[in-house]
């Protein structure tokens, strides 16, 4: 359900996210952008822009999860396509509830299933008896899945470069490292092998009243819990209830919300990506 | 099917649309609105911002039509909304072929069907008569809608304000009066009377290349029908192909594709809506 | 959500249910039939057969609103098309809760926001006043709701013949009589007119542990309706909680669920519907 | 696009097809059966039916793909549940164009995309240099992707057994053996890899008008591409156009179309499939 008030008790904030990036082609290169805000509450889109080379026909289509697309083709030579936006978040962390219940699998509702199976990345099936091993006796509910992200937060180490775009969950839990995707993919796929629906999110996440982080800004991934009736945000990266989060999109894992798919081998010369309030 | 190249050889130019609402409200007040640009092609989004006031978390879903729907309340007492983009477009006018087939209905993909049916404006039940009278002699195909668009454009005096928002395809037929969204609900009413797929289109309409409207800027209401696998823009208001048209939606009539729907009863004091080059 | 066990409790009955339409076309003549029990919950279709002539190629398809269809193409000349199933359903009377309270619009889900706007059939446009006037002080949530259907079963007198394939709600209310598909869309039209998202749903209705209705049996119409975050099933037309109510399909109203649609003119030359426990 | 007539002018013959399950189950146990034919063109069926259990409350519902998917609760204890149906299919051998042609990525629909990405054991990511390698020089259309089928039938050998459910298409290629689903991933691989969307398809092949299969009756796994605006079927198992083909599902890969799914770990006992003309 979705409360048009939900949020705004505490008041808002602004937020400006956005990336850029610089790419070099040989030929004219079709390609699937992933970058602007979903629209979901609660986040609200004040003011965004696309800058890009004057010949680029770009146009939006909504994906089988419901997110936003932006379809375009490089051109050939170099190219620089930079999105800005502004956007309203509400001034208050996200929501927590140390009670909320797992759903028994046969009251699951039909639509959220799809969310137990593996997909490309999160393989419960592969990781299932150490899911049922260091989780099976934890009483279900939300206390489960946050010892599942405490788990994977002090057993993966972040480190950038240590994972590919072919890299599974099992992959970067037996390697012991990855970046906030792998920590996503992890804990999803232990979320999974225990049959609560948990779906992979993408999206903008800044340094909202929290010390910032050293690393460059990136975009962020991290995931939705099915719990008591609703999806609830889970960080197994950052590992705390934060402010600010803007979301992308969602799907099965990295592969439904990729910030760029091409089709073609078009040379990423460069890539920016920022979340920040406005000074 | 969908073509990135469709519409570029002819190059590009760009146009500002939006629109602004001044409402009052005795009660804080759920409201949606349907203003936005589609993003489906050949149109670009490059910029849109939205202004008002602060407290309006504003939130985006998608409809049963693909439809991109903003969600808001408006506050107590005064207050103003403004939407405004920046968007290119071909400059090439819209499609027209006088050899497209109608499909036999036995053909019609499934997802199609639904343009047949009559609904809430749409009267294809109460003008079919009619339809068979004016139209079933005609050669079915791409002409035969253009008949029905050229008799719509000649039975139908343009007149603001003859029309209601419980006005519908019959009423205004007889009346032999309407606006915009009238012509369409009329001519859609004669096409699904004759079994082929017609839908409801709104959207931005700037005079490009074509000799100045004397009324005031509106939004436009035209229609897209389903001829030889694809969806082909008839215009009965203006009847003629234009450039430059910027769609926001489309469904079966104006229920699915309002400006504005609130639940509650706002007063509207004063709406301006834009569509032209940047000077 | 969906719990499998709901209803079980109680144990469950067998109902047969199914119909025979014998059609004369002058021409092959595309149909679609929706006349197949939804499998939606709580019931269970057991066994199925469609007879019909052999030269018949039917296939499904899955409309907007999640309901399957049957399409064909009655051959030309005599021909007749037979459905039977039976399906088991909860020995239960469906639920009731007239403290179930109605959600303020600023909080409905998103996708049920459609089910408050006017269509084909239902117009809270037209009669929102005579809504307000009758039901606007009434204390909203269950209750108000049983209000509604209460009016109509009391003003309507249900008539075979009193209404044809275009009488809106307007049109029976005004006449005073209708069938059971009449009584659903006035109803509705009230609701929705109050904001109370409200659907049209289509299917069999035994006569289980009620008396024999000595009307021959048809297929029934009543509606849905949502109520503190899920939808509740109300009848106007018989305005008591039933037992063994099969559904077919949901939709607006009844142009989303017609048990046959046709592309051309065939002679209805007799139909049979049933919906009984096997003896 | 749908035609009804499709294939009729060929004649049609009878199939039966249907599975019978036996299970063991500690406690009650949620599962989902995809065994259904999907009521796509060109089969039609007739009668169908499932015993089990009086118990089972099974309801359907369409996931994400379109699929029909029952929904059951396996009692405690043993049960057998056996569905069977009497389907009509076409008597005509499926479709070949050998000349129908890619659609470059920028113009494919938007809706495609998706089945040119990776997914659970679909890996066009890892086996994208093997498919350029061996398929990059071929051209591009419906020859290329027999080329792949060629390749794929005559690497693997099939062996019973010699996968298991987390074996990926990179895995199965790897160990050169597999089932029909390891058929199937693997050229949906290499397909994908040059981004020529193809999607997992199952359901129930007879042996219609070839020499009898040796191996006993299962249900069979196949793929269809995306040439020429259209859905193609290909058989890299069988590597022939066939008749009869009786399609439950579609999707990514095996994960989206599991005949069944099980939430717990009751002990399968048996099952058995088939699908014959009736003697």
């Amino acid at each position: 359900m979705t409360d048009q008030n939900a949020g705004m008790s505490a008041g808002t904030r602004q937020v400006r996210v956005g990336c850029e990036f610089r790419y070099f082609a040989e030929i004219p290169t079709p390609a699937v952008f992933q970058v602007q805000p979903s629209g979901a509450p609660p986040a609200t889109v004040l003011r965004q822009s696309w800058d890009g080379p004057a010949e680029i026909a770009r146009h939006d289509y909504i994906d089988m999860y419901g997110n936003i697309c932006q379809r375009l083709t490089l051109p050939a030579g170099e190219s620089t396509l930079r999105y800005d936006a502004l956007v309203t978040v509400p001034d208050a962390t996200e929501d927590v509830d140390l009670d909320a219940a797992e759903v028994p699998a046969a009251s699951l509702p039909d639509e959220v299933l799809v969310y137990t199976m593996p997909s490309r990345y999160v393989l419960p099936d592969v990781l299932g008896d150490e899911a049922w091993r260091l989780f099976g006796n934890e009483k279900p509910g939300y206390r489960r899945v946050q010892a599942i992200c405490d788990h994977v937060n002090g057993h993966l180490r972040f480190q950038y470069g240590s994972s590919s775009p072919t890299t599974t969950a099992a992959e970067a839990y037996a390697a012991g490292t990855g970046v906030c995707r792998d920590f996503a993919h992890v804990a999803i796929s232990f979320c999974r092998a225990l049959s609560i629906p948990t779906r992979y999110a993408f999206g903008y996440l800044p340094d909202m009243d929290v010390p910032p982080d050293p690393a460059p800004m990136d975009f962020a991934a991290w995931m939705e819990v099915y719990l008591d009736g609703r999806w609830w945000t889970f960080d197994p990266r950052n590992n705390r209830a934060r402010k600010g989060r803007v979301l992308i999109g969602r799907g099965r894992d990295a592969v439904d919300v990729a910030m760029v798919t091409t089709y073609g081998g078009p040379m990423l010369r460069g890539m920016e990506v920022w979340a920040e309030e406005p000074s």
